[in-house]
């Protein structure tokens, strides 16, 4: 796997970690520009608070897990004064956009938001311990919580009690934020966290029939046949089951570490396009046609994310399905969406192979699931040297 | 024109109504279903109110200027009466859906399901006078008038003050709406919100520069440089043309009738696919990437809205531009929305035309702008003759 190995690393390195470098950085107002075109060039000057947040933390990781650069810090740090500034609204939750200078744009809807503020804020406070980011992680972590019941607030559009589903994005971001904030967490709160989303992840979204992960489930866990309750989206699946898999490592849960194999090998299985290849966006499970247009385009999360998945199955057991559909796959993603003209990645292909839109950078692209996959794959083929 | 006239009247009587009649109505809770696949299977139950309010007014047109069949009445009645009973909230604003026996599902942050409440009641109002029909109708218009400034009320997730935008689903729909509800409404209210709303749609939302319509401006109609600022959406442009063609015919406004077609003309060589042909779903008027995913695609509603404005615009003119592209946005539109194997037509084709979503009805689309569109050309075509 040595070719391999060094194939992520130098991208990582060499092409994606500079392209954000050298493009990103708003040095009149602070923060990142994440709307970048195929060149690099800024199309749009909004900034969206968790592409923000994730640059920051992505920034902290190669300074603490790659080498203690002084730019990177520096940029982690920028990019937090940036959120600290212009992030929260008064209730310190975080917005989902404020515009380049930081006036507010969109309200604090999708906590998201916060989960990845909180995950940059621990990421920084292990590399620059600082008492202002350390207590902005802890807080925005316990305000998630608070508002686990009920994410979206006011913006919620359900009406109460006809059709309360619980969303499988919660409890699989909180799977990976919970080991992220470790430090800075209460020993207790995590060991009474951790098992309590990994049964919601392993057993109330996961569904024993189809051997599937489910996007929404009714509040006690049972199936709803409505567009909500029969939508599966692998990429989400399988990125669940790698947090799945540090978690078992963590926990030296041989148990967990199978069945999140078994799962996400069972969901790529099915998620694989057999005609054109890729990883569908979005299934009905019922094979009803999905109310999303885009649910058979190829995006790169999905490809990254599953990439992360096999590797690290692969690093841990040696599986060889595990093996063969990393190669499949690697494939396809390295064909697909590198770009061979010009640095990052391309975001969105249809059902294809072709560009669909040829931004490198956008309202949902940032500096995250390129250079994390990148680095996951990475450190996991090095465990196997 | 012969035979195109008598294509479009065969197609909505012998195919596409029957289609609704046949495996639309929900004999056991009342409404409609409207996900139906391919064959014309139900595959969902959930009642999307404006597609609900929107057969309603199918319904009533058909028995209004078709022919007085009992049957068209009775279903316009039986949907009527569910929204009667289960539309709206406390209120009287229409929730966005509600489940099979009528409980809300979706909270009333959507105005359009007003917007075509009112359309629905008023048309039914037309030919089966009901003080129950009327007032709803002339309420709900009211209701819309005092939500203008604020259409999605608190769920709104826009943050007062940054930026400000209007949008021009609001104005293009009204433009519709007052002359559907003329004969309730008071005609000095007809006469102010008339001109209002051409001023909106043809001076505010068009812009000089590009000759094309924006789907958001800022309060004082400048132009904003963000995605929402930029999105163009072809198919809404060009319906709202053949909403001022109307217009410009009921007030006898030779201007306004060939600006509508100049800016129509203009907007359709602008959206045509000059590769694979059809006409785009949105587009960004700097060429900039766009925000939605589903971009590219060719929606049904688009192309049946084109030939509607086309056969208006040739109908009142004589004008060959607007034959050609007829002929041209025809051939397009049949040959791949129709299905050859069963009744109604396809809705989502992506790029290449080939089929997105096979279903024939779904959660954007239902019993309107097929027939809509088949009549109204249909209508026009016999102004020729």
């Amino acid at each position: 796997m040595k070719q391999y190995l060094d194939l992520y690393k130098n991208e990582l390195l060499n092409n994606v970690i500079p392209f954000w470098e050298k493009n990103s950085p708003d040095n009149a107002y602070g923060g990142f520009f994440t709307c970048l075109n195929r060149q690099g060039e800024v199309y749009d000057t909004d900034k969206y608070v968790w592409l923000q947040a994730r640059q920051v933390w992505m920034f902290a990781i190669m300074y603490d897990q790659v080498e203690a650069k002084e730019e990177w810090l520096d940029l982690a740090k920028q990019g937090a004064e940036f959120l600290i500034k212009h992030g929260r609204d008064d209730n310190g939750a975080f917005y989902f956009s404020v515009d380049q200078k930081g006036s507010p744009l969109i309200q604090p809807y999708n906590i998201f938001s916060d989960c990845f503020a909180a995950m940059a804020f621990a990421a920084l406070n292990k590399v620059e311990p600082n008492e202002s980011y350390a207590s902005l992680a802890v807080n925005t972590f316990e305000n998630i919580l608070r508002r686990r019941d009920n994410p979206k607030g006011i913006y919620n559009k359900t009406f109460p009690g006809t059709r309360d589903l619980k969303s499988f994005a919660l409890p699989m971001i909180l799977s990976n934020l919970t080991l992220e904030m470790e430090s800075l967490l209460d020993r207790e709160k995590v060991e009474e966290l951790v098992p309590s989303v990994i049964h919601e992840v392993m057993e109330v979204f996961y569904q024993k029939e189809s051997g599937l992960i489910l996007e929404n489930v009714n509040l006690d866990g049972s199936f709803s046949n409505s567009h909500e309750g029969r939508l599966t989206s692998p990429g989400h699946a399988i990125e669940a089951m790698w947090f799945m898999l540090d978690l078992s490592q963590k926990y030296k849960d041989e148990e967990l570490c199978q069945k999140a194999i078994t799962i996400g090998l069972k969901t790529l299985e099915y998620g694989w396009d057999k005609e054109f290849g890729g990883i569908y966006y979005f299934l009905d499970i019922l094979g009803h046609p999905s109310e999303k247009l885009e649910w058979n385009q190829k995006l790169w999360w999905v490809h990254l994310e599953t990439l992360v998945f096999l590797s690290k199955a692969y690093a841990i057991t040696g599986n060889n399905d595990c093996l063969q559909w990393f190669y499949k796959v690697h494939e396809y993603t390295w064909d697909h969406f590198k770009d061979p003209d010009s640095a990052e990645w391309f975001g969105y292909l249809d059902r294809y192979g072709k560009i669909q839109l040829p931004l490198k950078g956008g309202k949902w692209k940032g500096c995250f699931h390129v250079p994390r996959g990148l680095f996951q794959v990475w450190k996991s083929l090095e465990k196997i040297q």
